[in-house]
């Protein structure tokens, strides 16, 4: 398997186990969108909500201590959440855990936006605080 | 293609275009959900919304007069709308028409539920109607 189709299944495997844990927790559900990366529309790759709250996620993975959205990934859900109606988060499992990040706190480096493991430990929130 | 494989692939084609749709009317957005017929998890086949409207859509497309939905397909988008909080609606393309109808007008047959062109006339909803 070539190394870009080896990204793109660890994304979907983790896009997968992150479902799993909105549908585990009382009143919420989530879905992948359809081609999310290749959309033609601006899109996050889950949508997920309870009868009050909807929150558009763009969902990484990564066993280093950083990691980078480009432009494109950054302005697709910034787009779509104005138009749904939904908030705006990025979901990172970095060194096995789920930090959240409002993208109002993410941090732009040139053309692209920066997340450290420090600036999760800081600024992001535990999925127990994001659904609470 | 078989049989089975060019249904799956109207559907989709139907489902795009409905997409369109609502991509081209102001202030709406729609996508289409990963997997909708074959998730573990309860899902509507789109989710569309505005500001301050989201539909669960389920989406099918005949060339004939009548059309049913599974009892699975109706539990699914029923489940799916309560916990996300979400209006649920069938959408389909008869006859070369959209219409839209809300489950609740849904008539149940044995262990499907039927649409006919009739119903449709009488308590469907145009596209222009249904987002207005």
């Amino acid at each position: 398997m070539s190394k870009q189709r080896w990204a793109k299944r660890k994304g979907t495997i983790a896009e997968r186990e992150l479902i799993e844990k909105f549908w585990g927790s009382e009143g919420w559900c989530a879905h992948r969108i359809a081609g999310s990366g290749s959309n033609k529309f601006p899109s996050p790759d889950l949508i997920v909500g309870n009868s009050l709250r909807k929150l558009a996620i763009e969902v990484k993975i990564t066993s280093d201590d950083k990691k980078y959205f480009t432009e494109d990934e950054i302005f697709g859900l910034k787009e779509f959440s104005n138009i749904f109606g939904a908030e705006a988060w990025v979901a990172i499992k970095m060194l096995k855990e789920w930090y959240f990040l409002n993208i109002e706190d993410l941090r732009q480096t040139g053309k692209s936006y920066a997340v450290s493991i420090d600036e999760l430990r800081n600024k992001g929130l535990l999925f127990e605080e994001l659904i609470k």
